[in-house]
């Protein structure tokens, strides 16, 4: 696989609704740097050169074009997102015009600036060879699942895997997969590709490759990326 | 509530066998303290007083007491661990004798060294009002069901909830739960009481108060304890 066909997408579309700031969680600084320029700095590292996409909701993107430049980001496309996280991917990957058939897309969280070089890589070379390649790791807490009235169950935990980013998929399959329209139980990329009948292939995800959510989450990332 | 009616049992019965060492993971440095060490700390900093019970597998019993010696561990008892995570905690609760109606036990995995102290605190209020206190947090992250043919199908993340430690209880009401047997389902201590016919209450957990299990956490411990 060449440079060339290595397509990079980072989903940026939250307005961060769960965290107790007003600005989206993929701007909040962390050691000096906002979170998404840590994020796409980990992908710099780790492949020789890719095409990078990053979505956004509309109204964020002039303060991101300000920021990009501030941290002298790599050039890119910015596209816009959607009213859910489906359609801002869709737009993102209909904004690539390749029609080779070993094009490779990952799609990753800008809030998950932890991922490591490694899994990057993995992701890389997997989807190449398999036409897919999704990192996961297994639950190690105890899960129980809520009954509807209030009160909850315990599950065993063997039986879940927890489902990480960056995914990574064919370009002409994942693009084709994201045609056939949206429904709601598509809460990631793999769910899409999956419905649209292809296998799915795992590989080993990171513990700590977390997506950042909740404000305590900023002094882990903080922590960690200070390395 | 009294200081003297508060017990807290550390359950460290572990033997390691997830991580790639032959040392239970308990005992793993960080920072130059052990694991065990640091959660010990944190109920020290958390509580003005209480009575600790340290579960432990036998073969470790000796190890464990130099280490307490040498990082000058609070005076505490020691008990024999069983062979499942069950029958060390009834060990544990059946070392205690305390007649008392409103005596409070809190049962933590000795493996959870970033454990905060407004969480220590709002378990031990809890369990002393309501009889229980669970700390839970939102599962952030995908997740996917196991489906035994080698596939796997998403499932709704909202519909789960991830459970933590310490858990609190009233001691005598935990030690007639322990007392009805062990089955299978009983992966924290939250299950056996609700088991019992007791009504669960929960408290808002902390997203970084992580069970270390796999070497890659030693990572995240290292840097969060550092702080």
């Amino acid at each position: 696989m060449t440079a060339s066909n290595i397509y990079v997408i980072i989903v940026a579309g939250g307005s961060g609704k769960r965290m107790s700031s007003s600005l989206p969680k993929q701007f909040l600084s962390v050691n000096g740097t906002p979170i998404i320029v840590h994020t796409i700095n980990k992908f710099d590292k780790a492949l020789e050169d890719f095409n990078l996409i990053v979505v956004m909701n509309p109204e964020w993107i002039g303060y991101w074009d300000e920021l990009a430049h501030k941290f002298d980001v790599r050039t890119h496309t910015v596209v816009e997102g959607g009213a859910e996280r489906f359609f801002s991917v869709k737009n993102a990957l209909n904004s690539i015009s390749d029609s080779s058939s070993d094009a490779v897309v990952l799609i990753h969280d800008a809030v998950r600036p932890l991922v490591d070089e490694e899994t990057i890589r993995n992701v890389v070379n997997q989807s190449g060879e398999k036409g897919c390649s999704i990192p996961v790791v297994p639950v190690s807490q105890s899960l129980r699942e809520k009954s509807g009235d209030g009160f909850s169950r315990p599950v065993d935990r063997n039986n879940f895997i927890v489902v990480q980013t960056p995914q990574g998929f064919n370009l002409a399959k994942i693009k084709d997969a994201y045609n056939l329209g949206y429904k709601k139980i598509f809460t990631d990329d793999a769910t899409v590709f999956e419905a649209a009948g292809n296998e799915l292939f795992y590989t080993e995800g990171k513990s700590f490759n977390l997506k950042i959510t909740y404000p305590e989450d900023i002094l882990l990332a903080g922590c960690l990326l200070g390395e």
